[in-house]
């Protein structure tokens, strides 16, 4: 510490100060620092206290999706086996939240960081990686930045396999409502749901297709345009599960029952999918098993010293409920 | 230490062995330790090191309830505020996991403990009390013990509230599906109900009260046997959401509307509650505001040294949405 201390010329103190994370530093003087701990490879944790218990970071933005009690459980399964203690922080993507939480981070002698499905600001992250705490990003939908070790899962893959099930099941025309068209895994979505109609030989129809934003009410406004078309579909993916279930209302709305007037997939299998009436019948995003996986690629880091892979994706799995049927023939 | 080592007739080390929660110390020994910190209410709080930040610990038996994130929130989001860190562990009801979470609870130096909807064997509270780590449950189901601090929901109100609404709409005949009989909140759900059905001077008709579990299965049973009875309810209040949504089913399968020709009522206003078509009108729990009222709790008490009140209900609230109209008249 000495050493850096004396190359970036400034007091051991403040390179202290900038390992735990002090927000009193001047922005020059840490960016140095930084640079100087990175160049050395300095690692803060040969600094911890012996016997005393390790921690990892969970970091959400918000505490709010019904995905977050899955990764949670997923992260803490496997750190608890390995008698590390889960922290779990809200940054609500507000810098100074993420600052505070940073601060936190480096006065507990945290070990590894996981994010959940969010990012982190740039001058954040590379304190970070200045700090040397290895970090994992849970990613069900963004797009991973290459540079940071992330875990997702197959969402080419679920549209086609949602969409191989409604053909065989004799669907020729299939609606889909796509996610929020910036997101990777609905680009991904919208290709494994063309590519199973090509393989099928079916026509590809531009009008059968609308776009989401993942959430119920405009599932429930998209349903109502692909439906009132002149050549409506007989089955709609949804995108996720809960377009589909605002498909659901649409579909009451009009007096059509599912299955046996409209064939309804989801995708994500929430809680709400199996509990729906009819029982929603979805492509399962294996998201515990997503958390878990991340926090294994986080402790052989933290063993070996690096990661083996920077991106691993888990497949997801077709749960067939009782809101697909073959279409009504007229 | 070294007078309670005295006192106790064991050395030094055995005495932090107890304090830190190491598992080879003989049973004997740790009790007799144990009672001389509480007797000398010892503070092991004065050993943590200057600047270290601090640590809460949640504890859930199983992490797979639609309750557990709203439990996380409430109490991360003021735990964040005050600099404290959250860690989230899960014990599984096993006497083993109990065991390793308490002695990472110890060696992590953790300032307080939150229970979420699970107990601790009462050899491990006796230890928990020993090391003078303050405790608070959040209970939103049942029988607090009535030595720790704990918080919990109002639900006679809850129900009395549900039901009212019912008979405000002109309900006449309403049944009900009861929580597991020895949860302490189902039998004051099942008092609300009476309550207002007797204010309203309307009998009660035992004929209209099913015995449920609080899982769907079990109210698409109990809904069948009670609209299949010589003089079926117009209205029936679920006990709690998922109950309600097998009431749904069993409506569908009869060929019965929501809300036309059955009006349905939850309890606790889960996600699946506002996703369900027609959209559940419900009893909320607050249950986010119940934990970071357990939270403030323990902050009040890790600054003073004792809790104000033992006990804190939460008042519940009606969420009217779509399952709920005037009865049909014949």
């Amino acid at each position: 510490m000495s050493d850096i201390a004396r190359e970036a010329g400034v007091s051991v103190p403040t390179v202290s100060k900038v390992l735990n994370g002090h927000a009193h530093v001047a922005a020059g003087t840490r960016r140095k620092v930084e640079r100087l701990l990175a160049k050395y490879q300095y690692t803060r944790r040969t600094k911890r206290r012996e016997g005393q218990a390790r921690l990892v970071d969970l970091v959400f933005n918000n505490l709010d999706s019904e995905w977050s009690v899955e990764i949670i459980r997923g992260v803490e399964a496997v750190a608890h086996e390995s008698g590390l203690g889960t922290v779990v922080s809200a940054i609500h993507g507000e810098t100074t939240e993420e600052r505070r939480w940073l601060e936190n981070l480096t006065a507990r002698w945290s070990d590894g960081i996981i994010l959940a499905v969010t990012e982190l600001r740039p001058a954040h992250e590379e304190q970070i990686r200045a700090l040397g705490i290895p970090m994992v990003i849970i990613d069900p939908v963004g797009q991973p930045d290459p540079q940071v070790a992330s875990v997702g899962a197959t969402n080419w893959n679920g549209a086609l396999t949602a969409t191989e099930h409604l053909i065989s099941l004799g669907h020729e025309r299939i609606g889909l409502i796509g996610g929020r068209p910036e997101l990777q895994c609905s680009r991904a979505r919208l290709d494994g749901y063309r590519s199973a109609l090509r393989s099928a030989g079916l026509p590809v129809d531009d009008g059968l297709i609308a776009e989401g934003d993942f959430y119920a009410p405009r599932g429930e406004q998209a349903a109502r345009e692909l439906l009132s078309s002149p050549h409506p579909p007989t089955a709609i993916f949804a995108g996720n599960d809960q377009q589909a279930l605002g498909v659901y209302r649409t579909a009451e709305r009009l007096g059509m029952r599912v299955p046996d007037d409209l064939s309804v997939v989801g995708f994500d299998d929430l809680p709400a999918a199996g509990l729906a009436s009819p029982p929603l019948t979805t492509i399962r995003q294996p998201v515990a098993q997503m958390a878990a996986q991340a926090m294994r690629m986080l402790l052989r880091c933290l063993e070996t010293g690096s990661f083996e892979t920077r991106r691993l994706e888990l497949s997801t799995e077709l749960v067939v409920r009782d809101s697909t049927a073959p279409p009504r023939r007229h």
